[in-house]
């Protein structure tokens, strides 16, 4: 997934009985950040708090204040461990096809209930330690998705100097902008419409890499 | 301005020895609302309390807890006042002029000193009060930005059936994108691109109006 709404790998716990090297630590680290998301998709920011993700996880208060010191901290951990993933976004053999699903991916973790990613989001207008784990999270995301792009060019369906930065924020703001901004309900046809737009603007040659002479 | 930067009309206090119809509530309106802003710019959502808006505006304490109720109403009267101006979009002579435009003038007021935009956009993930009122105010902003769209229509840079909001969102929502989520650093060049990014897809059709057998 694009997004933090599943519970990731490690979030899998082993049973208590096995043991590998650095099991106990990973161990202690998936339950914490299992009880910050049941606690934050239950609660939301504000009925957040250290000692209900302690009493929740069943890891002693004292380890959780060491380890991750305020909830900003869990919140970024909680960032963080999603990109400890192998997502990649789809492949579904056209440039329009794969921003369509990965549009879908984003609609369908905004909607979701609990609604973690939402939440996520509005903490990190809360927390600076999470605004900047967000970031980074967003960041991994979107390099990732820089194949697509790329796939796209191989195909010859884009130009090879095409900011693929660029086209995937133009293809999936529209997404943000409307769930997360102006919280408009989900919109069953968002996700196909701005990727159709960004798809149409990227053969109209919206993305090409600036040459020097273009000024702009 | 499409933002609530600014102050707005009835923020520009009458000398308190002029009187006219309605101007006493008028101009506690104004001075609470005008303190509002600065507290807001000053301190953030945080800092923002009912005693330092009383204190700051002159007003009574008694007068503010009865009209406004609580911070949220504060808020959210802060944005619904932002509507009552005469803002119109620009008018450039084409649909990739005003629509770069508007874009130069959102950036403009989110990188704005004191951030008051930016602070209301995170108050409204504090508050259902003003994040309603930051819905008006969007929804008021994008009804008059359809008119860039219809203008374009007339002009035959777009054909008849072109749906306006969707083409206004595509070419604004990567700034807000960038600005508020990803936290990028304003980009001189993003209102331009974001722009033509839009006007290009709009040109190859991606906003006309989809027809019954369109299907999506």
């Amino acid at each position: 997934m694009i997004t933090p709404t599943d519970p990731e790998p490690e979030g899998t716990r082993p049973p208590p009985t096995r043991s590998r090297p650095g099991g106990r630590t990973a161990r202690i680290r998936a339950q914490v950040l299992d009880a910050v998301r049941a606690e934050l998709g239950e609660h939301g920011y504000d009925g957040l708090t250290m000692d209900a993700v302690a009493a929740r996880s069943g890891v002693h208060r004292t380890t959780v204040y060491r380890r991750w010191g305020d909830i900003g901290g869990l919140l970024a951990d909680v960032l963080d461990a999603a990109s400890d993933d192998d997502w990649q976004p789809p492949d579904t053999g056209s440039l329009e096809g794969d921003l369509a699903a990965l549009n879908q991916e984003i609609q369908t973790a905004m909607a979701a209930e609990p609604p973690i990613m939402a939440a996520l989001i509005a903490a990190s207008f809360r927390s600076e330690k999470a605004a900047h784990a967000q970031q980074r999270l967003w960041e991994d995301r979107y390099a990732r998705c820089e194949i697509v792009v790329s796939r796209a060019v191989r195909r010859g369906e884009l130009p090879p100097r095409t900011d693929a930065r660029r086209l995937l924020i133009a293809a999936t703001a529209p997404l943000y902008h409307q769930l997360v901004l102006l919280r408009t309900p989900p919109d069953p046809q968002l996700p196909g419409h701005a990727a159709r737009t960004a798809a149409l603007a990227a053969a109209a040659g919206a993305f090409a890499e600036s040459r020097p002479e273009d000024g702009t």
